[in-house]
């Protein structure tokens, strides 16, 4: 199903709180939805620890498959902030302060001399790369390549989103429509693959739930082309009904 | 600061619905903290598509480097769930009907006549491998040498958890400290690296938060050795005072 011409990304979440259980990631749903929006398919994800290998192996493997790496994490000042100086690594490149960077700290914090060796650690970047803007805290990300480099905490990181989203060459919008009913997967299951392989350039998915103690299932149609998710939509519906359900559609 | 006698496991979360932003994930943060309360740290996560290349990639990277393997989705009926399928081609298996399993479906759908053939998909493992319990919906996981086969649904991987996690060889549990205080980050990032530098078998990490408005932090310790912990987070708390914070410690 996967169209060549189809615009794809990837991201790499950084950070130990995760893998730990600590903090629950609210970067992944954010970005999938907004480059969803913007033609944009979100096609794998990394949670990775706070660990030079992890980041530089991950970053590799991921920018050489999809058109945009997304990595969130570990640019603060602190010893297990490493994100910056493992995709210098990992591009080979040296770790350079970027004077922007730095006259943008110093202002934020105030005076110079606030801007300690520590949070000057913020200020580094790979040769070459340019800089994402943190209208929240000031410390800036930074894209290299195709790699875009951000903050983990959710409102920086969007923010940081935010001031790039009309940078990125995105394809078609991806649509959805949504036909639930209170059928069981296994019901339908058959006829639902037929339709499937009839038509594939829809991606039909099938999310089984419970509602009021029962099984019941959420189909769901994915495509660029309105008319045919919507056609799609009433193929299932019709299949639905078949079966003695009652579909309920979400039109795209 | 790995020790290699460490038992280690990685997570590979299958569905296109959760690179679409359609679903959020809830296994991730639930295995997380069950993991690490058996004494094994989940060391990596990939978020794939239902797209057999990308499963069998994952499995096959993730298998070879970590003790254990758990994957959750894709295990139920319909053409879109191919992780049991995956899975044997990533082993170089057949995959085979399981009796039990066989004899499970039928005894939960009633009649054999219910068990229809795409009800019949979930009933198919990879030669050899042993079934894991479902208590909620009957359709089972399953065990192949150290990859767990789990359904996505958070209540059935949960109750299938349940039921293996006994099975599970941990090392020594995780446990944590935590040092929450008004300051800011890079105020005490240095000296946050250098106790880090005497201190390397303990973990520590520093997370930013906002507060009432005024940037604030959580360091957090993490170790295996109670003593040890406990003293590095009094460190920690020490280091908070002298640069004029106020330590909240939470003890491991």
């Amino acid at each position: 199903m996967p169209d060549p011409s189809t615009v794809t990304a990837a991201l790499v979440i950084i950070g130990n709180e995760i893998l730990s259980g600590r903090t629950r990631d609210a970067n992944l749903p954010f970005l999938a939805e907004k480059l969803n929006a913007l033609g944009i398919r979100l096609r794998e994800v990394r949670v990775v620890a706070d660990d030079e290998g992890e980041i530089i192996a991950s970053v590799n493997a991921l920018r050489a498959r999809f058109d945009y790496v997304f990595t969130t994490g570990g640019i603060g000042p602190t010893h297990d902030d490493i994100t910056s100086q493992s995709v210098a690594r990992a591009f080979d490149l040296p770790l350079v302060e970027h004077p922007e960077a730095v006259r943008r700290l110093v202002a934020h914090y105030g005076t110079p001399d606030k801007l300690n060796e520590a949070r000057r650690r913020m200020t580094r970047v790979p040769e070459g790369a340019s800089l994402i803007d943190n209208p929240i805290s000031a410390a800036p990300g930074f894209r290299i390549d195709n790699v875009m480099v951000m903050a983990g905490i959710p409102a920086v990181m969007q923010a940081m989103f935010a001031g790039i989203a009309g940078t990125l060459k995105g394809g078609a919008p991806m649509l959805t429509a949504t036909v639930g009913c209170g059928l069981a997967e296994g019901q339908i299951a058959a006829d639902l693959g037929r339709l499937q392989d009839e038509c594939p350039t829809a991606e039909i998915g099938s999310y089984p739930v419970w509602r009021d103690g029962k099984p019941a299932v959420n189909l769901v149609v994915r495509g660029t082309d309105r008319g045919e998710v919507a056609n799609v939509a009433e193929a299932i519906a019709a299949l639905v009904r078949r079966h003695g359900g009652t579909p309920v559609v979400v039109a795209p």
